[in-house]
């Protein structure tokens, strides 16, 4: 075994080692309660889902923010200042105000090069108005920050590492060797590479330090949105990242991720971006005659997610870069965890169209949400 | 959370309200254990797979039983009428006899409109000798009536609710909005609406109402076939919808569905036509020279089928509409929960060639059965 | 049910019959510890991974060894010798000493029509170090010798069964009538069979003895990969069978498989090539410029093969039958319990390539080794 890919298995059958874990996780669970993502001012700039005038290039640029974070501190809220330029639109809080996440896909920024700065953090993330969780993040949110480039785009990646045990960067987009790019680095330090983006379609990034089950599964997912050099047709666009919780007792109002369930697979909750149901009562709003693409990543760590519309057919599928080999007519496809699928329909009806996981035993455990097609 | 669509996790997290389900699937199991579906003469016209004629438009017509049920009786076997509308030629029994499903695709009848009429009714169901499950189900069987349409025909459906709880239907074939379509109507009540069918291919309908988990898991499953314009090449058409059986301890005889179980994913059977391995002993029979076709339907309501002919390949998989981008050579592919595909052979070898879901460990509780090919 | 083809759940059903399945495996793993796969020398001839002259045709004769073996024997070590014409290049050992799979694709030898014979054999095999699991295998392995034939060629087969229960072969890139192909041979008897290999791909082929969840679950699977006509691109090509691991508590230092464990469907290891993380410490290796193409076959019995490359994306994969409709730009596809893709990669940087089961909570349980491609 490689002593940075160790085998999962070895840590179950050490006790010292998974319990190491588990009280990590446990222990940032009780850190700060009162630290919340999306406690903080909207400064984001791009063009959200709901039309609010927002920071453009998500996640791109390093907050000074980061720096003035303050582990120690349960009022700390600096280090989320990054999050909401991934989140523009969001409803606005308290520092414990349940905040939902952006759907929409920010659009492209500049040209050719591309420079993006992330934080990885061990914070507590409201997921929904009575349940916190012990997160570990890409600048404080699950998922982290969306990011969308074009093919053959450069992109300047860096990532500093603000938490307390090591993190790494494992970008699904890139073709690079791992062993150096997505190596882990200690709390303190950064890593930064650069990768072009060959491939367009929908793209997983993920915590790549071992155990990668434990990291993916406690939130450190996101998405990479890479267009072809000829756009695919006019639409209003999303990002739909799912991942799933598995979480054990509260402590100090916080519910800690569960490695052990994780391994026993059976999921608490599944996900779309990172909070249970969160779009049934802040629906995902298109009007008649959009053509409406749903780029959804799978973050897993486990299950498929067997995407669905009630009430709709997608009239093309892209299981691998766009614009090939589309498939017509699908009511269901599964994405595979660790992959990512674009689902596209035109909205030619008006309604609300409930969008979910149609593997119901694990998909309802949150995964749905509503498209409301307005007229 | 919308109401009309809770989260699931909900219900676990509120032992009131999921007692209520669990009682409720108890008590209909305890309700009329000889009442059992296919108990009936078999009145239906089309031209089934084993070439018994039998009415045309399986469930197309509510037959006047439906108003004749009397759930207080043990013996009431009147909501039965329209289930045999959609199992021409399956051997006949007495009331308490195992009745077969016959998988044979159903004619399309007529042009253009079509209309459907289903109830929804709770009531047992007997899926092998020995074993009678507490079924929710459409037309008192699992799955419900074949539909057979073709792309562009309108359908006019419309459910009569002969439950006790509130039921309702989503057609994956339909593009309407589904917070008007597929509401859930209340005992004794109906609920209509047309749609047309756009896409070609092999879809599910089911019960939409909350939780969708039960009332699918349940048995509340079926299928649309929707044939292209340009009809595919002749073939031997079967129809195999794939759910799993989730059950508690029985009362009165009959089993439960028990909704704990079913969040939990282990399924005690997982079957074709809603009987385990019931094409074993009464095999799906083709002659040597035919093009076989199964429309492959996976009600789930959790796991893929991973749909294979043992001793055969198909040479043409339609992972969407047909006849666009058919994959070639295929031993096994998943169908994914809540989907559909095609899967087509030539039968040009004499012999006994079992199907299966290959995902063995739960594919193998039932869901098995033989295609015998006769020179 | 078909007495040759029982459900699977009766079993379960009946603890004596499932008990014996139990014993069965125990008193293997009890049989002979010492005996271990690989422990003889290697007397392949086919050019390996690693550039050692082999004999070709990985498992395509019947050793005089197979007529030796003497399965009182703790020391027997004579029905192995056909294991090494499959694992060339391979370390070697004592009789104790764990031995990587070869995952070279051997090459093909000669045209037309090719023979091949297997034992079946019920022999404990060393999985790691420290782990030895009472196997029942094709020819003393797990999986079994790798077959690679082209495309309308005729296979002439032989299974012999060496074990001491009925055992059979069920090879997924045959048509053929498997009731008298595939059918079960009594201890000590052979069964003969020829097809043709009709359509190009990785297939997987099992024992399909009832129960078949057991005979897949405890190593008796293989891969036959099968060229088209006109050769794929030159490339450097690999075969992975993924394979789930059930294990009991060790018996005389022997893992036994749990059939009770499969049925749960939550493995104690997910492997490539039969061994967990064989590929960490002994990486496949292949140059700068070389095109690496991955034959995926999912013997499960259960679960997707979410395969992965970290740093790489695919430029190339074949759902069905190549050359026919690729996908392109692929991070992760899944390759369904009892099917088989083909995973192509240009290998254009340097670097340690770790290549996974991306379902991590089942895969990174053994699911994982490094690609290095070295300049």
């Amino acid at each position: 075994m490689n002593a940075d890919l160790p085998r999962l298995s070895e840590l179950t059958e050490r006790p010292s080692t998974r319990r190491k874990f588990l009280i990590n996780s446990t222990a940032f669970g009780a850190l700060a309660p009162l630290a919340l993502a999306g406690c903080g001012p909207d400064e984001s700039g791009h063009k959200g889902e709901n039309g609010v005038a927002t920071r453009e290039g998500a996640g791109q640029l390093a907050g000074p923010g980061t720096a003035l974070r303050n582990p120690d501190s349960k009022l700390d809220t600096g280090g989320h200042a990054n999050v909401h330029q991934s989140t523009a639109g969001a409803p606005k809080g308290t520092s414990a105000a349940f905040r939902r996440f952006d759907p929409a896909l920010p659009p492209i920024s500049g040209e050719g090069t591309r420079r993006i700065q992330f934080t990885a953090q061990e914070v507590p993330v409201r997921i929904s108005d009575d349940t916190v969780i012990s997160a570990w993040t890409f600048d404080g949110d699950i998922p982290g920050p969306i990011v969308h480039v074009r093919q053959g785009d450069s992109v300047e990646f860096t990532l500093v590492n603000h938490g307390s045990i090591p993190h790494s960067m494992d970008f699904h987009a890139s073709q690079i060797d791992p062993k150096v790019a997505f190596r882990s680095v200690a709390p303190g330090q950064p890593v930064s590479y650069t990768f072009r983006a060959r491939f367009p379609g929908a793209f997983l990034y993920h915590c790549g330090t071992s155990p990668v089950l434990m990291h993916i599964g406690s939130g450190m997912v996101g998405a990479v949105i890479v267009d072809p050099p000829s756009p695919l047709p006019a639409a209003r666009e999303f990002v739909l990242v799912q991942s799933e919780y598995y979480l054990g007792a509260a402590a100090g109002g916080v519910l800690p991720f569960d490695y052990t369930k994780m391994l026993a697979t059976l999921p608490d909750y599944v996900v779309f971006n990172g909070r249970p149901g969160q779009y049934m009562n802040a629906p995902i709003k298109v009007k008649v005659g959009d053509r409406v693409r749903f780029y959804v990543v799978n973050a897993g760590p486990t299950h498929p997610c067997n995407f669905h519309v009630v009430g709709e057919q997608f009239d093309t599928v892209y299981l691998g870069a766009p614009p090939q080999v589309p498939l017509r007519g699908i009511q269901t496809f599964a994405v595979a965890p660790g992959g990512g699928m674009i689902f596209e329909m035109l909205a030619d009806i008006p309604g609300e169209f409930v969008f979910v996981n149609h593997g119901f035993g694990h998909g309802q455990k949150g995964a749905i949400g509503i498209l409301s097609v307005e007229s």
